[in-house]
């Protein structure tokens, strides 16, 4: 993309009403509008990081064998009278009536909706396990929306269900989801940390949630410095291997990691005082088992082995596909602005032309620009008018991981730089070796998302 | 994808409530379950279709130079109070009050959001011209929702909004739109011919609909036969090419083409008796120039080359993406089932085993799936345990427009067999030839989407 035709409305002064890092600069760097209390429009730059989230997102879910569907954001009330949290739901879920004065609601979860759409398709255990998601638009009336897109109020959510025969196969769905949250965080370039769970209004005694360390977050959170030791990498895993999903589990959820809701004081001081830490978390995931909560009431069963009719037993499991945006900030910035990891960056790399205008400058660019592209790559290049300090404020601001920089001096003999926005480090090398370096710098991360061996 | 482990609940029976065809098939082939009046899920094949057609627009859009963003489903009342619409969009306008009892409304349109950004961030005729779109759910309260997602309530589109300092400079976005839309519908296998529209609620003198013939279609249309006979081709267009662009709104809108809306028959009498015709057809998008109309209420101006400061010039428009696969369905199926275009196909081909369980026909099946992901093509494999009559029914419900099937007899002689399913015709090849022709039929598809020369 040139930059003199994208729509990139930088800001150079703080917004007053932001009052935390991560709000701050998606709104210095053009990123998000708020257009309502917690309402925000994504801006081009936003978005294509939003994108890149949600991509990330539904590979790892379908690498774990889990099913794309999309339910609408609009439910009926009746739906939720079925499963007896119409009432219980309270001010956040926001009501809705319609010409006809029938009560619908803009969906803030998605249990009922999916329960339905199971049982009104589905009939004999032969078709389980199924797991189906969605990454859709959900509302929560919050009182107090604040921190930008970390708590708003319309806000794009990843959400999906496992239904099972049994208990056991339930757990190895749940299971399946932490190995692929800690797959998909960690190509975000996030270490998320799964810890105990309180239920809350969704229900259920297993539940974990991932939390990201940053000074701003909203949990207290408890645990074993080990716990930060370990890292998922480049495994590979099959999803259908109960004992290996079982073993990832317990890898990453033995060691002592609690938020403040589940937080025994007497379990952490068990742990020797060298590796007792206590910080703050965002809450960026969370996963469930719930059993038959909702398919009993609601009639999701399937004909058994033995011909009888069971409820199946189901969880559900959401990622903050938008709060993740805030999160990955909070934990990847410094004063000059954002440090986006590889993986989530919304382009691979900015070009800086030194003299716009200038022939052989502008031509080195236009190769460059052209070259990175024919790679797989996907560039920015600022092609302004612009003084050089300003072309660089606004590099550092919006956080690109790269920067070549062309110039005529450095041109004279044949080198740009190649910065590294998150050292400040700066190489001299020829065009071809910047463009040669940055394919192989992105190749881990264009290759991520190859699927698993066919299934 | 392997059918065994998909979900895709076709019907056996024609479902009740289905009036129109696409509507019926729809449901038969476990597309869409609707969850409450014109509010629909989209089943994972529904869906599949749905993110393709909404990646060839994404594709045109940005190819003609156009900016994704992404403004949010839910909207402040006080933006439409601004331009006088919040009181004159009457009841098909969902009003919303939140918990602080603030009007809401969920979105039918984004003209005036959009105009609020522009004003919020651009300030400089220097930053036009500039074209915003994006692709969101939206609502509309129809008073009696159906034909499925032809006319439903919560439904996708695309709509875009160009920002120009003349007005001719917005017909040149005007004629980029209708060029970019030609490549768009063609590109799903449709002709949707530009038809002289009335302006309707969003106003303006310049309006073209795109109308794709259909004996369901809810217009009535009025043409010169010679239309039908214009197609764009791969021709290539230079998107800032005034006069290119010009010569192409000329072609294709030069002949009489009207809806019943802007009919004049005394025009349509002029045209030789043998080319008149008459037919019914599907709006599936719209264009507009409306100038000032909004700039100039909400103060949406720029600093001109001669320091004063003129509102903008803008124009809007749409492509209904939700009700596209209504269409394609109503333009293209017969009675066994589906026939997708090769552009938007769920999946590009089906492989029907038809001894599952034998070890060679399993393992040539499963030797042509994994060559065909190889190549980049997508498969659904029917591994599952069914008699050869029922595998067929379905494949030809669901409308791939391409059949491998694999038995035992034409194993032996290293044979299967490749069916169209528009014309039913088959013939016999090896496997490899197979996945040979079907990579060449796939290429233009594949590479339809490819960016232009960097730009």
């Amino acid at each position: 993309m040139r930059l003199s035709r994208y729509f990139l409305p930088v800001l150079k002064e703080d917004p007053k009403e932001a009052q935390i890092v991560s709000h701050r600069l998606m709104l210095r760097a053009g990123m998000i509008k708020q257009q309502a209390a917690g309402i925000y429009s994504w801006l081009p730059l936003g978005l294509k990081v939003l994108r890149r989230i949600e991509q990330i997102v539904h590979e790892e879910q379908q690498r774990a064998g889990h099913i794309p569907l999309l339910m609408p954001t609009l439910q009926s009330a009746d739906l939720w009278r079925e499963s007896g949290r119409y009432d219980d739901y309270g001010e956040e879920m926001l009501r809705i009536k319609d010409r006809h004065k029938r009560d619908l609601l803009y969906g803030p979860t998605n249990e009922e909706m999916v329960t339905d759409i199971f049982r009104s398709h589905v009939n004999s255990y032969k078709d389980l396990p199924l797991t189906l998601y969605h990454i859709q638009w959900k509302f929560r009336d919050e009182i107090r929306p604040r921190f930008g897109v970390m708590r708003g109020r319309e806000f794009l959510m990843k959400d999906g269900y496992n239904f099972d025969l049994t208990k056991e196969d339930a757990l190895h769905a749940y299971n399946r989801h932490l190995v692929s949250y800690l797959r998909t965080y960690e190509r975000m370039g996030l270490q998320a940390i799964p810890m105990r769970a309180d239920g809350g209004p969704i229900g259920g005694d297993y539940t974990h949630e991932f939390l990201v360390l940053a000074e701003t977050g909203e949990s207290e959170v408890f645990y074993d410095s080990q716990i930060t030791d370990l890292t998922f990498g480049d495994r590979q895993i099959d999803y259908d291997d109960v004992e290996q999903c079982q073993a990832v589990l317990e890898e990453f959820t033995s060691r002592y990691a609690r938020t403040d809701e589940t937080h025994d004081q007497a379990l952490f001081d068990q742990i020797p005082e060298d590796r007792r830490r206590s910080a703050r978390g965002i809450e960026v995931g969370q996963i469930f088992y719930f059993g038959t909560k909702y398919s009993e009431p609601m009639g999701a069963t399937v004909v058994g082995p033995d011909g009888s009719r069971v409820p199946v037993h189901m969880g559900s499991h959401g990622i903050g596909v938008s709060r993740l945006l805030g999160a990955i900030i909070e934990a990847s910035h410094d004063d000059k602005g954002i440090i986006w990891p590889e993986g989530v960056t919304p382009f691979h790399v900015g070009i800086v032309n030194l003299k716009q205008g200038d022939v052989s400058t502008d031509s080195a660019c236009e190769a460059i620009y052209a070259e990175l592209k024919t790679r797989g790559l996907d560039p920015l290049y600022d092609d302004r008018d612009e003084r050089a300090g300003a072309k660089f404020a606004s590099m550092d601001l919006i956080g690109l991981p790269w920067r070549v920089t062309v110039g005529p001096r450095g041109l004279a003999n044949n080198k740009v730089e190649l910065t590294n926005r998150r050292t400040g480090e700066s190489e001299e090398m020829s065009p071809q070796e910047a463009v040669d370096r940055l394919q192989q710098i992105y190749l881990p991360v264009l290759n991520a998302g190859a699927p698993a061996a066919a299934k």
